[in-house]
């Protein structure tokens, strides 16, 4: 959890709610299930920012206050492009010694979200889960994995799920095509991959099997903070609420997260997230739906 | 048509068959209905290039073979990605002074691919047809766009679809996002606008809507020439032999054509194109349903 100042072409903000636990608990939150958050935060945490979270009914209870401490701190530049950005500043401060308690109630879990951090930290709150069956996915980025590739090895090789982007998936595993570092990464652990492409959608390889979304279309981008968490999160909330955890499944799921990261995108930090509701989630997922599907029958083609 | 001579990081040929009226041609014939093409060639044209397009059903009236006139000539090199190339030599001959007779059994055709070369010689050829509610599929390129905007502006107001890539849409609008630039396509005349992104798929804009498919992913591209006519010729052979044209019509042709282009990519030249059958397009549009559907119901969400 954290509290960001981002700058865009078009807009600036100093000090708002921000941090990936933040905006997968906001996402997971939206489905018909429970859902509990694992964090750290200092004291200068406002109450009412906490109230944005436990008003949707997510279970605050494993979110550590750090008595003197100050919450982590983030500020980035976007580009014109909004696809690229520059980070200005980085204060890890609360976040530099946080040792993740998983609450008991937390603890046997059927999905889990392990965000992006220190790998080490990552192994930390994976070591307290008790659900043998329990579906885990894993974020990292390419500074864990340029420095801390031996821990973050093992943390992936307890993981069922990763989610990461292209340039990602290639450090990862060296290979620059994207079918065969999904293979790689499947030799090291998880049965499913998650590659995000950013505006060019996402792909699902496990199974044996391939799933190719693309990004729903955004007329105006105007903030991207957030996406890949909130697309992790409603990934995930989704596949809380499933009956059955499968290929067909986590297809679905790779829709809906992306449905949650378009509407991330719209507005600043988490105000976009926080709205949605049913109908809205619903409407746009017809919409991808429409967007990607295309009616085909055996009398479609005449040779 | 042409010769091309191509190096790849893996292999390199000195001349063999190519040029996007052949590419097009060969992936348009594999369907029901007659198939013409108009290009030119020069006097060192082999009668078994000519003859690997007839045997096929094209009816080759339309190309003209110039005496003493050598066919056009392309050289280039693909990098490691095989994504670029640099082109290494460029030998108009015969093309330099080409105008184009399009015989009269052809000028009433329902759907025409004006290929990619010099607008005016574009025009030329959409001049000579006749039927009114003729289908018309416009290729054109950045150096087109750069140095004959005027003579490309009459061409493109008098087609139904145009077929660039991104970079191409925004020079020909100045917009850099997809969705903006194919509006102002549309303005400009077409109907129908398809953008495409190499690796990352085509969109298709029309008639409000929009539908966004991926490439097909290939565990190894052999040689990258001509997987863009191939889809131009792929998706206008759908189109002849659909009841209907309109924007669901073109959505299954922009798949047809992306399945051509994977196939064409899989070989040097023309060879895996022109062995292209029934049973393995039908195979390959399957696979690429399973690819991008996805199940969804009133029940898929639980909120």
């Amino acid at each position: 959890m954290a509290y960001d100042a981002i700058e865009t072409p078009y807009e600036k903000v100093d000090r708002i709610l921000g941090g990936a636990a933040t905006y997968i608990a906001l996402a997971a939150s939206k489905f018909n299930h429970q859902c509990g958050l694992v964090s750290v935060i200092g004291e200068d945490f406002e109450d009412s920012d906490l109230a944005k979270l436990t008003d949707l009914g997510i279970n605050a209870d494993g979110v550590e206050k750090v008595k003197g401490g100050k919450t982590f701190f983030w500020s980035g530049r976007y580009h014109d492009d909004m696809n690229t950005r520059t980070t200005l500043d980085t204060q890890l401060n609360v976040l530099e010694n946080f040792s993740p308690k998983v609450p008991e109630a937390f603890q046997d879990s059927e999905v889990v979200v392990i965000g992006n951090l220190h790998p080490a930290v990552q192994k930390m709150a994976l070591d307290q889960l008790t659900n043998a069956n329990g579906f885990t996915l894993l974020d990292s980025m390419n500074f864990w994995m340029e420095h801390f590739r031996e821990i973050l090895d093992e943390v992936i090789a307890k993981v069922n799920l990763i989610s990461i982007n292209d340039e990602e998936a290639r450090i990862l595993t060296g290979e620059f095509s994207l079918p065969k570092a999904a293979e790689k990464i499947h030799a090291m652990g998880p049965k499913y991959v998650i590659i995000k492409k950013g505006e060019h959608g996402a792909q699902l390889y496990g199974e044996g099997k391939v799933f190719i979304a693309p990004a729903f279309p955004i007329d105006q981008v105007v903030d991207p903070t957030g996406a890949g968490d909130s697309f992790a999160g409603g990934l995930a909330g989704f596949l809380a609420q499933a009956e059955e955890i499968n290929f067909e499944t986590i297809k679905q799921a790779l829709v809906v997260g992306s449905v949650f990261a378009s509407f991330t995108v719209e507005a600043f930090g988490v105000n976009a997230i926080e709205a949605v509701d049913g109908k809205t989630l619903q409407e746009r997922i017809l919409a991808f739906r429409e967007l990607t599907n295309f009616a085909w029958n055996d009398k479609t083609l005449s040779l």
